[in-house]
Formats: structure tokens, C-alpha cells, sequence
């Protein structure tokens, strides 16, 4: 899995139209949402990802939300930071688990749907911290990062 | 090399502050600059890359911004796009060698400055080509491929 994290002070978006045959269906999100003072997650889940890459994930994106004291979390799904993705029916089912995993540990968090192409504003902020990286694997390691960092 | 190209209704930058010890001078473009209907082109030079690689990045660029029919095209030096980054060196060099082929090709082309924290305001169209990754690899078969869209 690849985020890209970006600490914005304005964030919106609008659905514009299905990018894949089955798109997600725009739940409560609704098809679009503006945000201050959030962190965009840009995600892309990868081949061989499962969900034992969310606590990973969590505890980077958990790290940097608190470090910039953001108001809220965007999780947006977004299929060009990787070569290597995974099917959309897998990408879905990892995204909604970050996001629920994020929900539950107590933050309040947003998805993007998936499958659509999509308009959007980003005004990032521009502070050292404000745009990083990171890409999270398969493995014991990361499951053992989170349970470290409790 | 990876790229990013975003077509933007509007993007701006300004620097905030050095990201490396030594970052790029702030010449003639200075440490800011506004733009509509852009091909905004976020830029990775990677480990092994060098000056073959820029006939096939022109001509992908080149491609996107004629279909998209943008009015400018501006490279923006972005450190995200891969985890096997070439020496800032090297990647100052590459990206100056790309964008003197952009203009070059006589297109309106800017670059912003490498190794500086920056602030910046994304306004992504959003239709199905506004988002589009390319990775360009130093190979023959790059430079023939400019050859023949020629
Ligand atoms: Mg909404
Ligand atoms: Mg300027």
C-alpha cells in the first residue's frame, strides 16, 4: 500500500463520473465533501496487499495527523501512486477498512469513493511536514509497529 | 522517472523554506508563480535515470497536454512519486534538461524549484484525462518511440 499524505488547509471534491464498470456505489459520503485543516490520505492498495496492512497503515497516517494537528482525515483512493495495483474489488474492501479502522480509533475520518473520476481543490499547506510518503507491506512487522506504538 | 501530469483549471506555488542543503537558486522564475488551464507535471527523477530518458518524458508530456489542450505546462520537482530517488545532483540536472526540451518544443513551459519546502493550490479538472501517471526508463526504446510520434 502507498499513501501519500498531504496536510491541507482547504480539501475538496466532487464526483465527476465512473472511472470503472462498477464504481462504489456514493453512500452517506455523498459524492463530494470539503474539509479545512484535514490530511488527505492518497491511497493506492497493491497487488498482494490484505488487511493485515491496515494497523500499519493506521499508525503511520495516526503519526502524522497528530504531529501536524489536523481536524479530520480524507481517505481518497488513488490509483497513481503505484504501478503494481490491486484489483478493484480487493482496493475497496482494504479502503473501507482503513477508513473503519480510523473511525474506530477515535478520529474523525472521511473516504472518497472509489471508481470515479473526480474533481477536486487542494491547498496544501507547504510546512516540512505537510506532504510525505510512505509505503506500508504485508508483514509481521507492521502489525508489530502498531502494538509497539500503543 | 515517474510522472504525474494533473491538468489544472489553476495551480500555484510559493517556496516556504529549503528542504536540502543546497536547494536550487530562485532564478528567473523566482520562488512563486500562478497558472490557469495548466499541465502541471509532478516529477520523480529516479535512481539510474539520466539524460535519455527526457525524449520519452517530452513525448508523453507532449502527448497529454495536446489532447487536454492546456495552456501551459509547469514541472514541478516532487520527491513522492518514488522510493528510489536519484542524488538531488542528478535530478536537478535531468529536470533542467527537461524543461529545456519543453521549451524547446516551443510549448509555454515553467519549473519550479527543486529542494524547497512549498506551499501549493491544486485545482484538478477532474475529467478522465486530468489524472494520468507515466514511468519513463532510460532505454532505447524510449527514444524511439519520440522518433516515431515525430
Ligand atoms: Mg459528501
Ligand atoms: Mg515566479
Amino acid at each position: 500500500m502507498r499513501l501519500l499524505l498531504i496536510h491541507a488547509r482547504r480539501f475538496s471534491y466532487e464526483v465527476v463520473k465512473p472511472a470503472v464498470e462498477e464504481p462504489e456505489p456514493l453512500g452517506e459520503a455523498g459524492g463530494s465533501g470539503a474539509f479545512e485543516n484535514t490530511l488527505v490520505v492518497f491511497t493506492s492498495v497493491e497487488k498482494g496487499d490484505d488487511e493485515s496492512v491496515v494497523p500499519g497503515a493506521v499508525s503511520e497516517i495516526l503519526s502524522v495527523f497528530n504531529q501536524v494537528k489536523a481536524s479530520s482525515i480524507v481517505v481518497y483512493p488513488y490509483a497513481h501512486l503505484s504501478q503494481d495495483l490491486a484489483p478493484p474489488f480487493e482496493a475497496v474492501k482494504i479502503l473501507g477498512r482503513l477508513y473503519a479502522a480510523l473511525k474506530e480509533a477515535g478520529v474523525e475520518a472521511y473516504k472518497a469513493p472509489f471508481g470515479w473520476y473526480k474533481a477536486f481543490t487542494l491547498e496544501c499547506y507547504g510546512h516540512p511536514l505537510s506532504e510525505l510518503s510512505r509505503s506500508v507491506r504485508r508483514s509481521e512487522t507492521g502489525a508489530r509497529r502498531v502494538v509497539e506504538k500503543k
